[in-house]
């Protein structure tokens, strides 16, 4: 079964990181670019075989590890 | 418009942040956790209305500067 999260900055926190994009796509000459926000994407390989119980254990380890839930929203997605 | 960018580790890529994850998901007390790999997960806000010329545009973007193309993939996703 797999896992996967991604993991996104609350809006209204500053992304310094996206704004580095942002700026370099300009450099390179990319326009129209209003906003870049980058965030993680993790994939998760489990043995469980449980859909309902596997997507609790991954909220809890996105609250205990994966994600920063002051400044983060995360969402799940289990597939087979 | 919308663009949606994943970047991924190609397969054999070896990925110690996703290990390093990994082993403190089992310190944590998760166990059955076979594999973790970790991405990067860019939303890019554009000013485009052209969704073919969108994805053209993006596409330049990841091989220019958001994907390291020797050892990632990337997948783009176009949205309203």
């Amino acid at each position: 079964m797999k896992a996967t999260v991604h993991v996104t900055l609350k809006s209204g926190v500053l992304d310094p990181e996206g704004k580095a994009v942002q700026h370099a796509l300009e450099t390179l000459g990319f326009s129209g670019v209003n906003g870049v926000r980058q965030g993680k994407y993790i994939e998760i390989d489990l043995s469980d075989a449980d859909p309902v119980g596997t997507h609790d254990r991954v909220d809890a380890m996105c609250r205990q590890l994966l994600a920063n839930t002051v400044i983060e929203n995360y969402t799940i997605d289990i597939s087979e």
